[in-house]
Order: C-alpha cells, then structure tokens, then sequence
C-alpha cells in the first residue's frame, strides 16, 4: 500500500468539507480495513485509472452528516435522503478525488478519473475489489460519521 | 446516447451469465432511465475510461437471483450475502465490462477500465453521475431480476 496517497486524499477532504459546507470533521488514524465493514447510508464511489495502477475510492456518509452537510452548504437541506443529497454526495466526491488527483500528481502520480455513482439505502456496505489493499480513514462529524476508503491494483 | 453501446454490455451480461452460472436471462427493453429507481441487493459498480468519454456502469442483482449465480457456477451457495458473493458479483462486473469493451473496441471505442466495487446492502439504490443519458436494461431469471446501467459523460 502506497501510504503516501493517504494524506493527499484526506487533506483534499478536509478541504472540500470545510470550504464547501463549512464542517470541520476529525479524522481517525487511517488503516488497513481486515474483515470488518463500514456502513453508511449514502456513498459516492469513482474509479481511477494510471499508466501504474488502477483503483477505487469511496466516501459513505451516515444520513444525519450528509443531510447536515447540504445544510451548510446551502443553508438548508432535506428531511431524508433524496436526489439532491445524492447530487451532492457525487460533487463532493468528485471535488475529493480531483483535489488529491492534483496533490498527487505534484508527486509524480497522475491518474484519470470516471464518473462518480452514488449509492443510497439505509446501512450499505462497501467493498472494493481491486487486488491492494484497502485504507479506510474514519472521520467523525457532529451528526455522524464519514469514511474514506481507496484501494490501488499494485 | 449511444445506442451502440446496448448490444455489447447486454450481451456481454448474457454470455456471461450463461458460460459461468449456466443461468439464461430474459431482457427486457433497454430504456433511459429517468426518475425510476433500480432497486437490489448486491451490485457491481465499475468506472470507464476513453480518450472521448468517461463513465459508469453497474450490474444489480436481486438477492436470490445472486444466491442462484452462485449455485449455478459452483454447485452450492451461502444462504445470504456474504465475502464470497460479493467477490462473485465483483468477478461477473469485471467479466461483462471486460467482454464489452472487446466488443467495443471492435467498433473503434477503446476504454480502460477501473477496479470494480461492490455494495451490499438491502434495496439499495444506484444513482449514476455523468452528465450523460443513464441506459437501463432490466434481465428477469427465475429467482429476481438484475439491472445493467450504464452512463457515459458526452
């Protein structure tokens, strides 16, 4: 696992989260995800392509943080998950992954992105299937949690 | 929306779902999707990428219909969504999107894929975020239904 790509992608989510929706979230000490799972309510999920490797990265959100995360965007947000939070979720993970695509590429790393998809439904688990292994980096907000997580074919 | 693109990811589902699971899917016609929700149990999700566009596609299985993929390939099955079914789920994404980029580039479209992921997680919800038109194409086996959609940006 290439710990280098950890701080490029939680720092651009920091940014992204705080700038954007003026939430500061407190970031876990990220690690290898062994067997366990994160559950969310809504994911945003892209694929990333490079000449040396290909991979994933996803952010899940408890309902409550993503609703409130709308709220301090824009002022004020729906009761449930519908499609504008979906819309979100998938712009915030866009912005994410170009933001750690440009720190990234400042090292040397340059990678493509597809588009994002989000996914909705109460308590989801997410599992990447590429052949490196998975970080996970849990961030915890106000109104619930949030989770990184990317994995590389190395 | 390119029409061209239905045959070789619908296919490609087919074929697979034929040739590994012994399994011989009806589907019904492709559609854009709008507004509707496919709804599941366990998907594939997978990114694209090509010189031209970029994109998304998903494979959605109702829970039985992935317990029976499972049955048809290996003979038994878990009674439940477990590692060993979402591994399958992620192999079958791997192998329509592999299988229709073949077709594909037959046809002068040649696009890199990601590494797939996989969400579990009852009636869960696949939202995809190109800017294109999203193509539907509901499968119908004995035991519950499978979605394929795909999104390209263009």
């Amino acid at each position: 696992m290439r710990v280098e790509f950890i701080n490029p992608f939680l720092s651009s989510m920091l940014n992204v989260m705080s700038t954007m929706a003026h939430m500061e979230l407190t970031p876990e000490k990220p690690k290898l995800k062994k067997g366990e799972t994160s559950m969310g309510d809504v994911s945003g999920l892209i694929g990333m392509i490079s000449p040396e490797a290909k991979g994933s990265l996803s952010i899940t959100f408890d309902a409550p943080l993503a609703l409130a995360t709308m709220k301090g965007m824009v002022g004020e947000a729906p009761d449930e998950i519908n499609d504008e939070i979906t819309d979100l979720v998938g712009e915030i993970t866009n912005m994410v992954t170009g933001g750690a695509k440009r720190l990234l590429s400042e090292k040397g790393f340059d990678f493509d992105m597809a588009t994002p998809i989000v996914v909705s439904g109460e308590n989801h688990a997410i599992h990447h299937k590429s052949k490196g292994p998975i970080v996970v980096i849990a961030l915890r907000g106000e109104l619930g949690k949030a989770y990184i997580e990317f994995s590389f074919d190395e």
